[in-house]
């Protein structure tokens, strides 16, 4: 194996042995190079560039995003950039990357009611910015489901929002005894997005097992 | 407006006017029939087809389904057709439901690893099928988070497998009163897949709050 001359730190590595070592194609390593996902290597020679440990962790984090969350390139590029920009300060960073990730697809014919849900944040006592695009996305699904004949009472959602809030603390409590700021940020990124699709499963889980109960006692 | 000659039942609609009410365009109209999503209307001449109410509403959530929820149209033709097939039985359209639908992109190159999962099931006593689609969903994103260095610990899961289970008596809580068997499943889905977005706004908009709290403190 041919070793990069430039001796400053560890020895590079080239795309072919990063693609081995991430399990990401070179082909698809070109591709976040070309669209700012993945800083560009160390520059070996006219032909040649050198990546190292960070670009291995940041390929891991890509695939993550991109793969298990299913993200689009563009918001998983935005997240990462929250994640650079903000990583001292993991109030901020929270509040970027959930700015910076839409929920679901846009539907822009839908009329979201958002008095609903300011009232409902309102009674809850919530401390969020006015602007928090999970406002949005809360009230375009109780529009949906208004629309199709399914809405969902007052009483109901008050109780879906305070396990929510009990989820929060799970979830902050995560990152109790974190010392390096960068560690933090990137769990709390890690815990909001991806832990979302397991969040889902448990939820469908636990349906399956809770409609298997009341099923059996009928 | 030309009004059919066949005159069994209510007067049918023309495409145009389905359009018109349901808000989606003729040209995604004929593609849902195209992709089997939509039944066909009932033939009123050569050239003309008549659709009614039942199309509205089965184009309604068609829309929720791959408008909010972000669903494929080949999983939407999926979930709208265990809806059809299990009307009556609740709780195997849920299972049915369940089964059909991914929770993420799938990402063949992971290594889910099932036992975790499983054992975490039994410890906490649930009855689901051995083939939940859930379960590997579950393990993928236990899976990566690890792979980042960021896992989540045995009593952090139970944590939120707990809350998983008190939201699972909430949503089925809902389906408590309604008699028609069609609507019970209808509502069903409803709140398995429409609700996803919403609990995941909720839970972002807690974790702000907490967020705020937390920093107010320090």
């Amino acid at each position: 194996m041919k070793v990069s001359n430039d001796q400053s730190g560890a020895v590079p590595m080239r795309m072919s042995e990063l693609s081995r070592r991430s399990g990401v194609s070179v082909t698809t390593i070109k591709y976040y190079l070309r669209e700012g996902l993945l800083p560009a290597g160390r520059r070996l020679s006219a032909t040649q560039a050198g990546y190292d440990e960070d670009h291995l962790r940041r390929l891991r984090l890509i695939r993550a995003l991109t793969g298990v969350r299913g993200l689009p390139v563009s918001a998983a590029r935005d997240v990462l950039g929250a994640l650079a920009e903000h990583a001292g300060d993991t109030h901020s960073l929270l509040g970027l990357t959930l700015g910076s990730i839409r929920l679901a697809e846009e539907s822009a014919d839908d009329s979201p009611e958002p008095a609903e849900v300011d009232s409902l944040i309102q009674e809850l006592g919530w401390d969020v910015h006015k602007s928090a695009p999970a406002r949005s996305a809360l009230a375009e699904t109780l529009t949906s489901l208004r629309t199709l004949g399914a809405p969902l009472d007052r009483r109901a959602l008050l109780s879906y929002a305070h396990l929510a809030e009990r989820t929060a603390v799970l979830d902050l409590d995560q990152l109790d005894g974190i010392e390096d700021p960068l560690e933090v940020a990137e769990r709390a990124l890690l815990l909001t997005v991806l832990l979302e699709p397991a969040l889902l499963a448990l939820r469908r889980l636990a349906q399956e097992n809770e409609s298997a109960q009341r099923h059996a006692e009928s």
